[in-house]
């Protein structure tokens, strides 16, 4: 099983090509490029480098939110239309399950935290548990929007340890110590911000229970309305 | 504290740039190329993606061996020369600390092992302690050439679980499988082999020490003779 793997629903623009136990490439860029600019490009240079043929990729996987509005469309777009093109299906990784594996194995709960503006994230919280063949990941709380504070009573309730990780540290680290009543912990660059080789590798595990959805029925999860739409409904509602 | 990072210790070919919590760029490929066409080109690449003058780098990461004796010195010659070019100091890593570091806060025990032809592994093996930064990650046994049934022992000898990631796990799995006493895992695609990410945020924690080389002094530690060096002392030893 080989998958093409993007992940755009953040500032970090990454695409991995993974095959089975094999990470053939990773490109991963956490810059002000919007992207538009770097993705194709990216996913180019990459293809280019590792002689890849795109006709023996066997699915793409895609972060499928939540996550920035356009991010998420634009790498909505790009799986698609590679999907489409190749005629092969798409994985739906969701955005905070594929950060998560980040921390594959970890001792600590895994909580992302995605800054949603006005004191919200998007956030979730997964354990590791062995089983037979290395670690599964669990939800003990799915994907949801809310308040950075609910976030941190989640985190705390289940009395372990919890390593926190995404864009929302640098914004809510000192409230999280302050309010922590477990051990906080705050992820090491290299396992801070979305990986498209922790999709893919997600992607591979999916794949095994074939969750693939066709390429004409993938939209991303946005979790939210957007500042528009809410904007839009306010209005309505005066009116 | 940014550090550009190096790792062509293995088949694989990564370049990474490491900004304190931040990966700011990472590209890793596993394919067929020689490190001496895809590492310097990976670098331009990435140099330009992100716009880095190289000049705002504090210091240039290596993994210093053991491995592949030509990976090892393209990447000890690529470390230099930008290290001197620029005036920066090296950060040596070893090989085997560098991977481990990729399963940063791991449950089980990590065991990375480095296929060495004949029987023989590079190796080392590395817990991760709690403490109130996060995870330290602490050598059970240092780095060390030998025959993987040694290294089983070894891995045997702690009584808890143990991850094996490397290039040695498809050749050696069978063997590990049959003659382990505790439970035995094999990393997933994302955390198997060599990661600048890895090398550069590992790095970040060397710097800290201030664990630096002057460029003149790198050498990588290569842990045995080459074949060659090998092949001359038996002839010399006959003659």
């Amino acid at each position: 099983m080989k998958i093409l793997a993007i992940d755009s629903s953040g500032l970090v623009a990454t695409v991995a090509i993974v095959e089975d136990h094999n990470l053939i490439a990773e490109y991963t860029i956490h810059h002000k490029k919007t992207h538009s600019q770097t993705l194709m490009p990216m996913l180019e240079e990459v293809k280019n480098m590792v002689e890849l043929d795109l006709n023996s990729v066997d699915a793409i996987a895609v972060a499928s939110g939540p996550g920035s509005f356009t991010g998420l469309r634009i790498g909505a777009a790009t799986a698609k239309g590679l999907a489409m093109g190749l005629g092969k299906p798409i994985i739906e990784v969701p955005t905070l399950e594929g950060m998560a594996y980040q921390m594959y194995g970890s001792q600590a709960l895994v909580c992302p935290i995605m800054d949603a503006r006005r004191n919200q994230v998007y956030t979730g919280l997964y354990q590791f548990v062995e089983d037979e063949n290395g670690y599964r990941m669990e939800a003990l709380k799915e994907g949801c929007a809310c308040d950075i504070m609910e976030c941190i009573e989640i985190a705390n309730s289940f009395e372990m340890p919890v390593m926190f990780l995404g864009d929302g540290v640098p914004v809510f680290e000192a409230l999280i110590r302050e309010h922590a009543t477990v051990p906080v912990y705050f992820a090491p660059a290299h396992r801070r911000l979305q990986s498209a080789a922790s999709v893919g590798a997600l992607a591979i595990e999916f794949a095994k229970k074939e969750r693939f959805t066709e390429a004409k029925d993938h939209a991303p999860e946005y979790f939210r309305m957007s500042q528009a739409e809410r904007e839009r409904m306010e209005a309505a509602k005066k009116a």
